[in-house]
């Protein structure tokens, strides 16, 4: 991975310290400012991808050449950028676990330069998979249950934003993505049904899916509203019952008003002896909608989530900060108006029931009853152990969603656990300002 | 690049069809469906990352191996998939260019599955990019002539988006950037200043301001509000003068209210002798925003713009849509509720007073007076002509939007040109249909 993946001030802020000498060890902490209002809580996500980008940041022949001729940096700095090699300690939330506002999701320990060297990466890979995690999760809620799908591809914001999302989204209990590269590389189940397009190219509705149900019989589900819903119901049952369709064929409704036609569609397909068809909707779905529908007992089995899941549409970024916290013996702040941070290295610790974290200093003791949050994922510039499968971040997830008190979780007016600071965070803050007014 | 980057239902589809030989040539069009309320006009971008894209799309062996293994394909399927190559033509509203809603930015004719397997890809990146500069250009249009600079690589969906952003903001007039890359990448200016962790490193601000302008004395922008706005301005004047900087300094400032401290950072600068030193701002800033200061008349040099343009944060996708318009002599389109389509293959032609498009059937005649803005990009699989250099681009954008009317370039209640259809595109809208009910 080449260095020059950062601002530029990264690089002339790790020069000007290589130059000086300041090369004692800095912690750095990563955590999101606040939550938007509709955010009861975080899932991160975005760390493993960071590990491997870390560990093999370099700057190439090619990189120090672009950085001598068009920025400028001198023989010397050239000399520290090709030495490069990140050799600090990261410490993070795991991937799938619960996280809050006001506490660290990603804790970074090393050399000055180094620590400053990785900042715009981390904060870009945490805060997007972190963003995407906790919209999608959303949607599990919303679901209760039912089959939620990935849709979102075609309007992610890029292809690799695309395959980040099938990830981040079956981490927190999406069933199957569309996106095949996606599930090839993630073992995913990949999943899809037809096009209008489909139905169009063919001289009439019932055409188009009678040759879809003979080309690929276990996975007919026919897109019944390129017309006439109503009628393409009819039309699927017609196919269906004509060709004696095992498994578990189905039928997708892309448009209109879903809590209507599906109750339709179900009516008529049970009266046809189809009870076992299932009913798939989509179309500009997100987890409001998907909420009404459920609440209101429409009769759907899975639902296709594209584009608002996919971007975070309502909220699509965090508040997120990457922020100097100590560096050698000295803790340090800032005091930007609404924007002050909180000094010294530390730890999170969660008591489940009621459920709250705790923000402490790095070597205090434990407090009982309590689990540390952050864990120690890479050390000496090495990844520390092996990078976790999917599943089990996964089922890390599900334990921690288990826990977390409703109110959290509600969808409307969500209330964020509480965040508190041990008495040794907060005089160690107390001292660090006043020694800076 | 691999054929796996894509939904599976277009796989299944492609399968489908050339199964039973319907290879002829269909026309898919890629449109907007609806203006974002907050958007009074598009810019069309995202079509020459495609073009790259399609001309290399392939199916190797381990894509063979996973269709086949894990999806179930056939051999002859794969056959298909091995041969795939695509033949057809494209053709698009330049990079650069103003569109409209209801307008196809991208024409695909080529024979049907080679048309349908590319649709997601191309979704994806014309979707993202154009939902970007659609977004960057109102905060150039809010600057009025001021700079503005692209910081948004620490929180886009991404790092490929954030190098996709940096391109396209300076496709709309963004005058530097600070990702590194990306500048390298695409030929931009790359631009820094410090962070408050640089400030906080070193025992006093006024400290860290002399080391900062020693090791880069042509480059010294000071951040100025980690601790006390003000107090960071007087030690800035201080070292700018104790150094005697040359050049352009600056301060910037990241925090507060932005348009009380420019006031009086500009004042105690200018009573110091210092009219050149430069003042930038940043910190969360949208089109809005730096609006009501410019309007305000604070005296602002430059704007570091981020996130919430970076994920074009108030409305982070368009309503895109790829559809099926023509499959060999036929003109096709879809009922569904809401998402009616236009059917056949048109030609968009625009006149410049008053400013609007028509939309017409390919083979009509050119109506007089205007000019037509889909242009071939590529013909039987290859691209048609060089890639055009960013600053063509950005000249041909910069062209289109001085003759855009105010209305349209309003940032808070911003009325679209109009797009008008042909009385030909009408009658067979109305035929296609009425041969559907």
């Amino acid at each position: 991975m080449t260095g020059l993946l950062t601002d530029l001030y990264e690089l002339t802020m790790a020069a000007s310290y290589w130059r000086r000498g300041m090369n004692d060890q800095a912690t750095f902490s990563l955590f999101v400012r606040q939550l938007p209002s509709q955010r009861g809580f975080l899932v991160a996500a975005g760390i493993e991808s960071c590990l491997d980008f870390v560990q093999e940041l370099r700057f190439d022949e090619e990189d120090l050449r672009y950085l001598r001729d068009s920025l400028g940096f001198t023989a010397r700095d050239l000399e520290a950028f090709r030495r490069f090699r990140f050799t600090g300690d990261i410490w993070a939330i795991p991937e799938g676990r619960v996280a809050l506002a006001g506490e660290p999701l990603v804790q970074v320990t090393a050399p000055l330069p180094e620590a400053q060297l990785i900042e715009t990466v981390l904060l870009n890979q945490v805060t997007f998979e972190t963003t995407i995690a906790s919209k999608a999760v959303r949607c599990v809620i919303a679901a209760g249950g039912r089959d939620v799908i990935d849709f979102s591809f075609r309007r992610t914001q890029g292809i690799e934003a695309g395959l980040d999302v099938a990830r981040v989204s079956a981490l927190v209990g999406f069933a199957r993505t569309s996106n095949v590269e996606a599930a090839r590389r993630y073992g995913l189940v990949a999943t899809g049904t037809m096009a209008h397009s489909y139905i169009e190219a063919f001289p009439g509705e019932i055409d188009a899916f009678r040759a879809f149900a003979q080309d690929f019989p276990g996975r007919a589900t026919f897109l019944v509203d390129t017309y006439d819903t109503i009628r393409g119901v009819e039309r699927a049952i017609a196919v269906i019952k004509e060709l004696g369709l095992q498994g578990r064929p189905g039928i997708r409704i892309d448009s209109g008003n879903l809590d209507r036609l599906t109750r339709q569609s179900r009516r008529l397909l049970d009266r046809s002896g189809l009870e076992h068809v299932r009913i798939v909707v989509s179309g500009g779905l997100d987890e409001l909608q998907i909420d009404d529908l459920v609440r209101g007992g429409a009769p759907i089995d899975a639902f296709g989530v594209g584009t608002r899941m996919g971007v975070s549409a309502d909220h699509p970024y965090l508040d997120t900060a990457y922020k100097l916290v100590c560096y050698g013996d000295r803790p340090v702040m800032k005091l930007s108006r609404g924007k002050v941070t909180s000094p010294g290295r530390t730890q999170v610790f969660r008591k489940s029931r009621p459920f709250g974290d705790l923000v402490v200093l790095y070597d205090e003791a434990a407090p009982a009853g309590r689990e540390p949050l952050l864990e120690q994922v890479m050390e000496k510039g090495r990844r520390k152990g092996r990078r976790p499968a999917l599943s089990e971040s996964r089922a890390r997830f599900e334990a921690d969603l288990a826990l977390l008190p409703a109110a959290a979780r509600d969808l409307r007016e969500p209330r964020a656990p509480s965040v508190r600071s041990s008495p040794a965070v907060q005089r160690m803050s107390a001292q660090t300002r006043s020694g800076l007014l």
